[in-house]
C-alpha cells in the first residue's frame, strides 16, 4: 500500500495512492481509518512531507565505503562504528519531494546529498527482538540527508550542517509491505548516476537499529529512522537536481536553489 | 502567567494555575485559548509534561565551570565553544514533575543530574535579531538533562546517555514574562546543595541561541532549549531525590529509580 499526505490548497490529508489516483483518507493511519469519496488525480495534488515525526532518528555513519570515504577526506584511518548509535534530525527541515533544497548564502561549495532509506515506525514498542523488529515498522521512504561538510567538520553538532531548513527533502510517500533487505538506492545528480547501493550492505541494518534503540527508548508510531548512505559523495551547485530512486517505493527529487 | 498540562484520570488538557488553582484551558495557549468553567485544585490534579515540543534542542556544553570540570573528568584541557551550536534532545525521554528517573540495569553508576533552564518558543520566527529575540519566548520551564556519563563519552552519539526514557524530567509548569536575566538555579540531591548558579552566566544567552539559530532554521510555537548547566555534577543513587529550583518559576523534583 502506497501512503501520502497531500494538499490541494487547503489542509493536509492522509491518502492512500492507487494507480493514479489519490483517495483522502480519514483517521489515523497506525490506527482506525476509512477511505473517503474524495478522490484526486495523483497530478492534481501537492505532495506534502510524508510523515512528520515525534522524533526523527538518522543512522548516520553505517556503511563502510562511506565511512571510509569519510574519513580520508579527513586524512585519518577510517574507523567502522561497533555499534548501533543513533542520532537526531530535526523536522524543520523536511520538505517534500519537488521541493527546492535552499542553501544559505554563507554554506561553503561542499553541500552534498546523502540518498537514504526512510523507516516510518507503525507500532509502539519497546524491548524488541531483532527478529520482531520488522513487525514494527509502518513502510519505507526515501531520504536526501543534505549535508554542509564544512559544517559539518567545524560545528560542535550538526545543527545547521544537517539540518538547516529545506535539508531533508523526504518522499514522495511511503510503501508498506516491503522487505527492506530487497532495496537498493540509486543517486543521481542531473542525470548522472553519482552513487548506489543496497540497503543490505548497512553496518547495522534496520532490524539491529530497532532492536537496540527499543532496549532504552520507546519508539512510537510516525517516528522516523534514515539509515545512512554508502559511498563517496559529491558537491551539488546551484541549480542541480538531485534525485533519489529506491525500488519498489519511487524517486524522489529536488533541485538546488542557492541563495544570492 | 503559569501554564501546565494536567490529567485527572483522563484526556490531557492545557490548564493555567492560578493560587492553588488549575483553570482548564480550550484552544492553543500559542494564539486563540478560553479559560473553561472547568477548575480543579491544583493537589487534585496529576501535572504532564508542560509541552511536548515539536522540536527538543538543548544548548549542551555552554557554562565555563561545567565545561572546565568536564574537560578535567576527561584528563583534557577545557575548550569553551566558539559559537552558539545547538544540539538535540529526544522527546521519548521527557517526564513531569513527581515521575520517577528510571535507570536501565546496565547503566553505570555515573548516572548524574543537569539542573537547567529551559525555553519554549511561543511565534514562529526565522533570522531574527538578539534584540528581538525574547519577543518570541512563550514562557520558562525547568529540566533535568541526565545524562549516563560512560554512555557519554563511549558512544559516537548521545542517544542512550540522554534520551534513555525518563531521562529528560522537565516542569513542573511554564511561566510567562520573566526576564532570563534574572534567574537563578539551585540543585539539590535530598537535602544537599549540589550546585547552583546565574542563568546569565551562560556562555551565550537565550538571546543569542534564538537569533543564531533562526539564521538557519525556522523556529515554531512549542519547539523548545534547554540551556545548560553550570558547575561539576555528581552521581546520584538508586532512591536519590533530585530538585531543581528556579526563583519564579519553581522547583522539579524527581526520584531515581534504578531497575534491579
Amino acid at each position: 500500500m502506497k501512503w501520502c499526505r497531500f494538499s490541494t490548497g487547503g489542509p493536509i490529508s492522509y491518502g492512500i495512492i492507487e494507480d493514479e489516483t489519490v483517495i483522502q483518507v480519514e483517521g489515523d493511519p497506525f490506527g482506525e481509518y476509512t477511505k473517503t469519496s474524495n478522490t484526486h488525480k495523483l497530478s492534481d495534488v501537492k505532495l506534502e512531507v510524508p510523515m512528520i515525526p515525534p522524533t526523527f532518528y538518522a543512522a548516520g555513519i553505517n556503511y563502510p565505503e562511506h565511512v571510509t570515504w569519510a574519513a580520508q577526506m579527513r586524512g585519518e584511518e577510517p574507523v567502522l562504528p561497533t555499534q548501533a548509535d543513533v542520532g537526531y534530525r530535526a523536522i524543520n527541515a523536511l520538505v517534500p519531494d519537488g521541493h527546492d533544497i535552499i542553501v544559505p548564502k554563507d554554506a561553503s561549495e561542499l553541500l552534498q546529498y546523502e540518498g537514504e532509506l526512510a523507516v516510518i515506525i507503525g507500532k509502539t514498542c519497546r524491548n524488541v527482538s531483532e527478529a520482531e523488529a520488522l513487525d514494527y515498522v509502518f513502510g519505507y521512504s526515501i531520504g536526501n540527508d543534505v549535508s554542509e561538510r564544512n559544517w559539518q567538520r567545524n560545528d560542535r553538532t550538526m545543527w545547521r550542517a544537517k539540518n538547516t531548513d529545506t535539508f531533508k527533502p523526504m518522499g514522495p510517500w511511503i510503501v508498506t509491505g516491503l522487505n527492506p533487505d530487497d532495496l537498493h538506492v540509486v543517486i543521481k545528480v542531473n542525470d548522472r548516476v553519482v552513487g548506489e547501493y543496497d540497503v543490505a550492505t548497512a553496518i547495522f541494518g534496520v532490524r539491529t537499529f530497532i532492536s537496540k534503540m527499543s532496549q532504552y527508548l520507546t519508539l512510537v508510531p510516525g517516528d522516523m529512522l534514515w539509515m545512512g548512505t554508502d559511498g563517496a559523495t559529491e558537491n551539488m551547485k546551484d541549480g542541480d537536481v538531485c534525485s533519489i530512486t529506491i525500488n519498489d517505493i519511487g524517486t524522489l527529487t529536488n533541485k538546488v536553489n542557492w541563495q544570492k
